[in-house]
Formats: C-alpha cells, structure tokens, sequence
C-alpha cells in the first residue's frame, strides 16, 4: 500500500555512523513522511531500497545537518540495505510482531512450539526484533530454560535461518570448548594436528562472549578469520583445516545477533550456548564432535556434575541432528597458558607449536588430549593410539608447518602485536599459589581493554603449587590505552586475591 | 582518577537529535579521548559535565560533521547534563555495573532481598541501565514472580527513589483503574465530585503503556499536565484536587523509566503494575484508596477470581505503606463510553459532567459508584450514603465547576482537538450486538495513532445487545496522519469479528 508512492519517499545519505549492529535511521523531525505517515521518534520502521527491506528504529533529528527528504542510517543500516548515497528509500509502518507474543506466553509460563521457535528466529533474523525485544527473548528462555525438544527445535530453527555446509567427504572432523577457562585457547593446535594427520577440520570459532577472548579473536591477531563460505571451503580442501569467525560464513547467523545482546546483558544462559555450539556444528557439516568442557569453582562450569550433566545434554542434542560425539571433562581450576587476551594467547600457541623449551606445558598437553580424542572418534587412529599419533604429529613440526600453511590460505600469517603499555602486579608477600579467581582475572584482561584492543590482557607468571617471594610478579597486565591500564591496575589493587597465597 | 585531566575532555554540541530517552553520545572514531581510553562503539561511557553525570551509549562517526575535540548529545543527555553549546565534556568508563549480577542471579531462582532491590532500582535511577538491562530486570521478574515480601521492597524502593509529597491533613483521598478497559476513563469525574464534597485528591496519572490512552494523556488535551511538585501543591490547596501526570512531579520516576521499556516490550506484568500503582499511592502521600478492577474475556484481567487475587495483593502492599483501601471489581466485557483515544475520551468527559441528555451512561454510572465508594471511605459521606451524595454533586453542576477551576488552576481550560480524518467501519449484516474484542479494538485506536496524536482514535456507536442493521456505522476511526488512517482501515477491514454480531 505504501510502496512506489513518492510521498512516502526519502533518499539516503551516508554519515558513517557506527551504532554496532543495531539498524538507525534518522529524519527530520518536518520531513514530510514522518509527518503524513504519523512516524514518532524511537518507532520501529520499515524502509525498502530496491529489493531489500529491513525494519530499523527511527530517531529524529532538528537540524541543518539534513535536508527535509534525507535520511541518515547508521552503517548497520546502509549495509543491509546495499544502497549507494542519495538512493531511494521508502518508509512504512511494520507489521505488527506477532511473535512477540510467543515471547509473552513464554515469560508467563507457556511452552514453545517447534513453529512458535520458527517464528521468532525467523522475525529475529529479518531484524524485527529490537535489542530490547532480544533481551526479553533470551531472559525468559534463561529464566525458565528449555526442556529436550524445544532445545532441539530452537537449535534446528538457528540452522535453519542460516547457510548450511555439504562436504563430498566422511568423517568431518570438529572439536569445541564451553569455554570460562582463561587462556585455554586448543582449537588451532587441534586444528593443525588432526588436519596433519589427514582428516578434514573445518573449524567456525566464535568471537568473545563475556570472556577477555574467543577462539576467532586469538586466530585473527595471527591471520585473517572473516572469510566467506567460498572461501572456507577453498582453505579446507586445500589444507584440510581452517579456523575462521562464524559470524562471517553465515553459519547459524541468528546466533552472533543473540550473541551480540547477551555480551551486554553479560549472561552466559545454558541452552542458548548449547544451541548455539550444536547450531554452528550441524550448519558446518561436522560428523564427529569432541567437547572440551573445563568446570572449576570459578570456571564457568562450577562442579563435575555440572559438567556431566551439560555434556549429556549436548550430546543428547547432538545426536538428535546425527552427530556422533566425546565429551572430555578437565580441570578447571587455574588459568590455561601464560596469556590470556587474544594476542598473548597467540603467543602461546606458537610457542607449543614450536615445541619451543618454555612453552606452556599445561597448554601442550590438553590439545594433545583433545586431538587424541578426535583422532580415535574419527577413525585416524586405533582406540587408546590417538595420543601417541597426537604427540608425534606435534613434535615432528608437521602440526606447526600444518598451522603455517592454514593461515596463508586464509589469507597471509602475521605477528600478533605487542601492547604499548604494562604494569606487573607483584606477591605482597612469600607464601604458596593456593588458588585462582579465573573469573576476576578474565576481568582485569577485559577492563585492560580485551578483546577490543587485541594487544592487551593478561600475563600469568605463575601457576598453582608455586613457591613466590614478595614482590615476585605474579602477572603483568597489558594495555594499549593509558585510562584502561589504569582501570585494570586499580581494579587489581583492590582485588589482592585473585591470585590467593597460602 | 580520570577527572580535571584535559585529555580526556571533549566539547557538547548539539544537534537536537530525539533518540526518545535513552541518553547517546557521539563522537568521531579518531576523536582523542576514544582512542586514550579504549572506547569502541555501543560501549557505555561515564559523561561528567560540570557537577552532573550520566552514563550513555556511544555511538562513533567517521565524518566531517563533528570536530575531533567535539561530542553530539542526544536531547535526553543534552537536558540530563544541563549542558549549553560548546560545554566541557569528561568521558571516562563507568563503574562496572554490580547490581546486573543480582539480575542474573534472579534469572538462575535467587531471591532478591530488600538491599538487591534498593541497589538496582538505585542503578536504574542513575541512568546506569542501558534499555537491554531493564528489559532483562522486568523479564527475570515477570517470569518468576515476586512474592508479598519481594513486592513490598521494590514498592519502596521505587518510592525512595523519588520525591514523597507531605500533605498537613488527613484523609487524602485516591482512586486507581488497572486499566485495559478501552474509555474507561472515570478519574477526572471521580476527582471532581470528590473535591467538590470537600476531601483532597491530590492525583498523579501514568500514560499509557499498552492502551491507546493512559488518563495523563486523555487530561492533557483539556489543560496542561506536567506540572511540577511546588505547581501540583498549589493546584490541590486552592481547589482539593488535581490530575497530573506522575511522570514529571519525580513521584517514583523509575515507573516512568520502567514503563518506558515495558511498552516498547508490550508487557504489562502483574508484579510491575502493583509496583507502579502502589508506589505511586505512597509517594503522592495517600491515605485511602479506592481500586478499580474491570474484568472480562479481553479486558486486561480475563477474569473474577483474577480480579480477586489482584485486588487481594493490591490491599496486601497497601496495608504494608498504610494506606486503607475498597476494592471495586467491575464488568470489562465491553469498552465504557464512546472515545477510545485521548480526545475521544475528554468529549465523553466533558458530557457527563454537563448532564448532557445524550452522555455515555455508562461511564456516568461507573463514575458514580467508584465517587461513593471514595466518599464513604474517606469519613465523607456515611456508610451506604455515598452515592447519593455523588448524584447530587454531579446532578447540580458542582462537579463540573469544580473540573472547570482544577484545569483553570493547572494552567487553562481548552478544548480537546479533532482529528482531520475519519472513516466509518459499517456492520456487514443485520444482527445483535454480542461480543467485544476490547483488545483488538484498542489496537486500531493505537493503529490510527493513539495516544501520540491525540485526536486520533475510535468512536464507538453501538453497546452490547444493541440491534442493529446492514452498513449501519460500528465505529468511526479518526486519524491525523493518513498513512495512520489507512493501517488502523486495513486492521479493521481484516479483523471484521472485532464486534461479533450474532
């Protein structure tokens, strides 16, 4: 009814302006569609340009900065609509959002429908939802949590709104990690061994959650991680391997915008990250799936238990889509490595791929373990032979030649940078390491500006069971802004037991 | 630490821009204070300015039209800061959010005590909650509930974030509709008969949240509204009464930042609105208070035995504050009077007070009853007395002089506005009136602009039982805007059972 008629036209200009991924569209308060069309500042409209629509908030602006029949959008805006400066754009109001009120139901105690789940994930995808809309949606699925079917059905809506992977081969081999570990970053090195030893790994990573960094943080201070599907695919068959953002592949899209609010939210729920671990490996194609899953007393899995019972969960949902999987639970006590913070973690990984003399230990032998874990599921090696293969693979350099050649497919293998500020935090007294707060810790690496400033974070000098004199550092905090140095330092100060001696 | 410090100073400008009220700033991406502190886009920022600060979200321009050293304010934060053209601007990153965690803990089943309560309404009421995080705090509640204990501290919370208006005698009288009920707008006659019998009704009213008018907003098109706590106590000493909106007297502000989140959700929460209702009461200083509880299949309570469970927590947290309360449970099967929409609603006003022989009865009658109940309560007419005594109060012309003098005393007397559109949706048959869909009918109000545009709105013409003939008029939509008018058609056109003729 609205479209092709000139008086609900405006033209679009381009202000560069960054609102992160939320569509903005902003009009003058007298132009003359907002007046005819009854538009309100904070309302949610359509626009259409050319064949594309999209549903954005609406500001208004009093000023000379744009003429009456411009419209300024926000760079979110301008991307998804595809327009070219001064194109056409029609406005209308949007269609009521009837799945809206699935998300009501929900909140007052009403199951959801395999279509009820259909429904949201698919407005969610059109970019109907406000945040404010996403945030309710992901507080009532928290509050009340899913039961097996609707964790089933909401992980095969999140695969179906996306892009899904057929490889001409068996077994596609995949590997992933809860993560609330800092610095337990094996996806490259399990990558680059279980793709030496000839299977297929073709690896989507997310980027941090609540955490200092993910796996696609760390892998981009070291090589480009935003490839597109095509070019996966070409990495994969030419090296066997890849480790790239699944934000950028389209795999499970839905799943970075939920990502998006639930980092500011800063709530890690357990079957938004079961259906979002489970959606990303059934849109990848993988066939055989090791789960690493950490728990510790401030890990983000608390007990054993915990962690048996979300692995059984995981793997119930796994099974569901046809994936065949191990769940190795490990200790979650301490921090992984020495760095924690995309590129000191980088560092690490060099390090064990090296077989470098000081190279952290801890870090080495969990990715052997999980490799050795996936080699045997996966048919490369004979029941109780993985490690053996694992280690070999790794001492030999073939894993470190094999992780070279991954990120030159990717696109060219750099240095991870160094920061250009540093502060060490030092023992107030001698005593014994006695225990972790990983939770505190992964703060100051985040309040030092992780994992937007992929310099900074965390440099553990010590680890549980060591012996320390006073004014020994413990660890150097990193930062490459001088007010985020300090913000973490003072943080640090005020919190002398994150790291507890005894 | 990062205050006085000229390196992290930044110039206001305006740019008049209405983002609603969530506070923004934006700066260039290459401005200096962003890159020395870290800021990245839709991060929230520290804004000091003077001896004001506020928190806001921060969005970055890669453009000419802001100097590096300059920052744009959002109207919101522009009136929050008090700010004038080229004001010194501090930005620093706030403190980190502590009370979010006692949110999340109630998503997991945590309770929340009293202190909880305190320190995230203190938060919110800071401006330290981005709209994600109040649409996160009124999920976790509304899907768990609170219990008596729960609801009575975050009642006073929400009182003690807000100013407390003192009054030197006793009784005060109040009344409160839960609302749902299209025209169901009886407080400007109940405040008028009862301030004409002598007894003081200091009232605040909300806006609308869900409905296409909130009686603050059906007010405002007769005189103005938002006067402040020094005007609202001269209006009530010199005529015994008032209707202002709750919102600009700073009587429990944060309602108005809740509901501001709740509408965009289009959630209306049991816990919130006793919350809301019962604050409000503390805060305005009442002592006896009469509560409206319409029900009915599409009112907003469904049913009797829901309308008593409510009114029965309702008198619970009154009791709590002191206050003593009636509870009047009324038939929500069909709209009251014949506006639905603000000025729609103000001429049904107007005619009752009038005595016009052609007046709604039925918003007369209501107005009556709920007057009585009031009178009788509050010590000023005798038990069983009170209707009388609102009869003749109305009958005389005493109500309507007294309504004249309280919109004189609050700043002028004016009449409501008509809209510059209508079109009459017509029954397709003969028959009898036999079912109203209050919420759908509320929903084309809304479509043809309520409560935004004022004049817009549905005028009803037929009441249940009343028999009717072919393409004789239902209702008449009025809109101002014709984009408006056509939607709200379209809605009608397609929902022809919204008054079911049998």
């Amino acid at each position: 009814m609205t479209n092709g008629n000139g008086s609900n036209l405006l033209h679009a200009r381009r202000i560069a302006l960054d609102t992160h991924d939320e569509p903005v569209i902003i009009t003058r308060r007298d132009c003359p569609v907002c007046r005819s069309e009854g538009f309100s500042s904070h309302a949610r409209v359509r626009i259409q340009a050319g064949n594309r629509r999209i549903i954005a908030t609406l500001y208004q602006i009093e000023s000379e900065l744009l003429e009456r029949g411009d419209a300024a959008l926000s760079e979110s805006a301008w991307n998804l609509l595809d327009v070219e400066d001064g194109a056409e754009l029609y406005l209308s109001h949007p269609q009521p959002l009837e799945s809206l009120s699935l998300v009501r139901g929900r909140i007052f105690g009403r199951p959801l429908s395999k279509s009820d789940l259909n429904a949201i994930i698919t407005d969610i995808g059109a970019g109907r939802y406000a945040d404010i809309h996403i945030a309710m949606f992901l507080t009532a699925m928290a509050t009340r949590g899913l039961d097996d079917r609707e964790l089933i059905d909401f992980t095969g809506a999140m695969v179906d709104a996306g892009d899904r992977l057929q490889w001409d081969r068996t077994p596609i081999a995949d590997k992933h990690c809860v993560g609330g570990l800092p610095g337990n970053r094996t996806t490259p090195l399990v990558v680059s061994i279980v793709a030496a030893c000839g299977l297929w790994m073709p690896k989507t990573s997310s980027r941090a959650i609540t955490s200092p960094a993910g796996t696609a943080d760390t892998m981009e201070t070291l090589c480009p991680v935003d490839l597109d599907l095509p070019a996966m695919r070409r990495v994969v068959e030419k090296e066997g391997g890849c480790v790239v953002w699944g934000g950028s592949v389209r795999l499970s899209p839905i799943d970075d915008m939920l990502i998006r609010v639930a980092r500011v939210m800063d709530l890690d729920a357990e079957d938004q990250l079961i259906a979002s671990v489970m959606s990303k490996k059934v849109a990848a194609g993988s066939s055989h799936l090791v789960l690493d899953l950490p728990y510790g007393k401030t890990a983000k899995i608390r007990s054993e238990a915990e962690a048996k019972h979300l692995g059984e969960r995981l793997a119930r949902v796994a099974a569901a889509f046809g994936l065949q999987t191990r769940i190795v639970r490990s200790d979650g006590s301490q921090p992984v490595g020495r760095g924690i913070g995309p590129a000191l973690e980088a560092r690490d990984i060099l390090a064990v791929l090296d077989n470098q003399a000081d190279a952290p230990a801890d870090l080495r032998q969990r990715a052997l373990t999980l490799a050795a874990e996936l080699l045997e599921l996966a048919g490369a090696a004979p029941e109780g032979g993985g490690y053996a293969l694992a280690e070999e693979t790794l001492s030999s350099g073939r894993a470190a030649k094999k992780f070279e050649a991954i990120c030159q497919a990717q696109g060219g293998m750099r240095d991870p940078t160094v920061a250009k500020r540093s502060f060490g935090i030092l023992a107030p007294r001698d005593g014994v390491v006695a225990e972790f707060d990983n939770r505190r810790l992964g703060r100051v690496a985040k309040l030092a500006g992780a994992p937007a400033a992929p310099a900074s974070g965390v440099e553990l000098h010590v680890h549980l069971g060591d012996r320390v004199v006073r004014e020994q550092p413990l660890f150097t905090i990193h930062a490459e802004a001088s007010g985020e140095l300090s913000y973490a330092r003072e943080f640090a100060a005020s919190n002398g037991d994150i790291i507890r001696l005894e």
